[in-house]
């Protein structure tokens, strides 16, 4: 016998995206703010005095992507067991990217699920982590391998954080926003092109703009099925950038400012770009300093990391090349022997 | 400024429950199939005969409710990594409630999210953990605390499995029946009443009847924000049992029987339950020889212990009570002394 099972799951999920001073916030119920020292050092105390809570605890968890464990989920979470949240409490998570993953998934994964809030202090974060609720952490296996697709309740983006950004971080949050430009909006792209990124109403702008790109995407396609792939531009190359190099070289952002380089150089191959177009991609990364050169040493070597990202499915490379600025176009069975021809572009002479 | 994001999220979830002779399966994917010793050596060689797909591996884990750990998903997760899985690929839960909440929450973290089905080997499982998509593992902090909300793609339920099953196993998967009957189905109930647990067409019917139940109950309220708390009869109290005897001395069904024994004299006090109707409870779970005693042996332990629950939410206990046989109330603020004092009854005399 067949018993048809049918959960109707019509839950529309709605929440704010504030790009402003931070305004004050109460909550009746225990907040736990998850920060790293870094960002404890410049914004802590400023989310402290905005927040009023039943109760408010800080879990500080050590800085950096090498920390962005499963063990220290477990340690979030631990915490947030000794500190006896129940299935009202909040998290926010104050900081960038990294901070960002592993606090939602935190939330995801406490008694099944609590609310979360993000407030992203790096542009890459604000622009990018803050919409479309990928959560998760890195494994010896790779990049958010271990993870959730989980909302948060509300994002509250204070573009003053990111005064006390270093540059090289504030030039890897726009290469996901000339990533943004480039597969969606040409618009956008001649905007970026002519814009002062000194001028904080012109970083507003950037920052609404991309989210707005971002939750249409999202929109479109909540777990990656098809259109929000898309969002992969520069990453598959980029992520084998980052592996070879330890994680430690690039940042994530300068890693993928070089694997739209070569996304782009095989997009020029495959007739999808124009070498004119391609040439101005590159000008705009290079405005604001991303690297756009790489040596690849060890050409097979590099072909077969494609194969660790979790988007090739079944031995497959889904490359997301740029069709003219503004385009898009999906390939998944590109010949090897041409993308190891661009590859050998970026090899040693 | 503020963007407001709206995300859609339509999806129905569909997918069947076959109570029947397992039968031949096929996947253009890679197969996981995920067990434990106990298991395997009864049911791992049908299943295998059965499954046909691009690569079949088994991973086996530890037998018993102290290996449902985060270190065991993440054991888990390592080989389904060593293995390639890529995110179409597939794990099958073959066991108990512990290898399908495991492998669940494996699924749900793997890569953000693959398929898995459940192949259920225990009455507990069969009637209960096959429909609601709850996953996770215990930890320190007491059991299910990590999780998610994860649904099956499938559920293959063979009830000649349950022939190897030990009857005290047997027994525990009744509680979970009688619960579902005492709270939904007073028809049901008194078809319990006369039923003979060792006919096979007998048991496919209380699994049927058991799954429609639930299925009907998670459709109201997939996250437990109302009406599905109420599949939590017996378990308040059960718990708290568990806990005190480290999960050691009862099987989980064993301590819901006890729970739902305490559950029904704190009914009888309130006036929701006459005598007469606690003690048809009472006979039906000795029926199948559950335990129906307990000595408490320190009262306000007992009672402090309920706040660890997940479901005491910001110190108030949710007590689920039934309203006659067939019927149920959810009580949050039952006063201490009320509740104490039917703890009393069941403390040392």
């Amino acid at each position: 016998m067949i018993v048809p099972i049918e959960l109707k799951n019509t839950n529309t999920i709605n929440y704010n995206v504030t790009i402003d001073t931070l305004p004050s916030l109460s909550f009746d119920t225990s907040v736990v703010i998850v920060t790293n020292p870094t960002v404890a050092k410049y914004h802590l105390e400023t989310l402290r005095t905005k927040i009023n809570a039943h109760k408010l605890h800080v879990v500080t968890v050590p800085d950096g992507e090498e920390y962005k464990t499963l063990k220290t989920v477990e340690d979030i979470l631990s915490q947030c067991f000794e500190h006896k949240l129940d299935r009202k409490s909040l998290l926010i998570a104050l900081g960038g990217g990294v901070i960002g993953d592993m606090t939602g998934f935190t939330a995801s994964l406490y008694q099944r699920g609590i609310d979360f809030i993000q407030v992203p202090t790096t542009l890459l974060s604000q622009v990018d982590a803050s919409v479309g609720g990928k959560t998760g952490v890195n494994n010896a296996y790779g990049k958010n391998l271990i993870g959730a697709f989980y909302q948060p309740k509300a994002v509250y983006i204070d573009p003053s954080f990111l005064e006390t950004l270093p540059p090289r971080e504030f030039s890897a949050g726009i290469a996901e926003v000339v990533k943004m430009a480039v597969m969606f909006d040409e618009d956008f792209f001649s905007y970026l092109q002519n814009a002062d990124f000194d001028n904080v109403d012109t970083i507003k702008e950037i920052i609404r703009k991309s989210i707005e790109l971002k939750a249409w995407v999202v929109n479109q396609d909540e777990k990656e099925a098809g259109i929000r792939a898309v969002l992969n531009y520069g990453h598959t190359f980029g992520h084998v950038v980052e592996n070879e190099t330890d994680y430690k070289k690039y940042l994530h952002g300068e890693a993928v400012a070089i694997g739209i380089i070569m996304a782009n150089a095989l997009a020029v191959e495959l007739k999808l770009l124009s070498q004119e177009e391609a040439n101005k991609i590159t000008k705009l990364l290079t405005k604001v300093s991303l690297p756009t050169k790489y040596i690849i040493k060890d050409i097979d070597q590099f072909y077969e990391h494609f194969f660790l990202d979790k988007k090739s499915s079944k031995g497959n490379i889904k490359f997301i090349l740029p069709h003219s600025i503004g385009g898009h176009k999906m390939l998944n069975n590109i010949d090897e022997n041409i993308v190891k021809k661009i590859l050998f572009n970026f090899g040693e002479k």
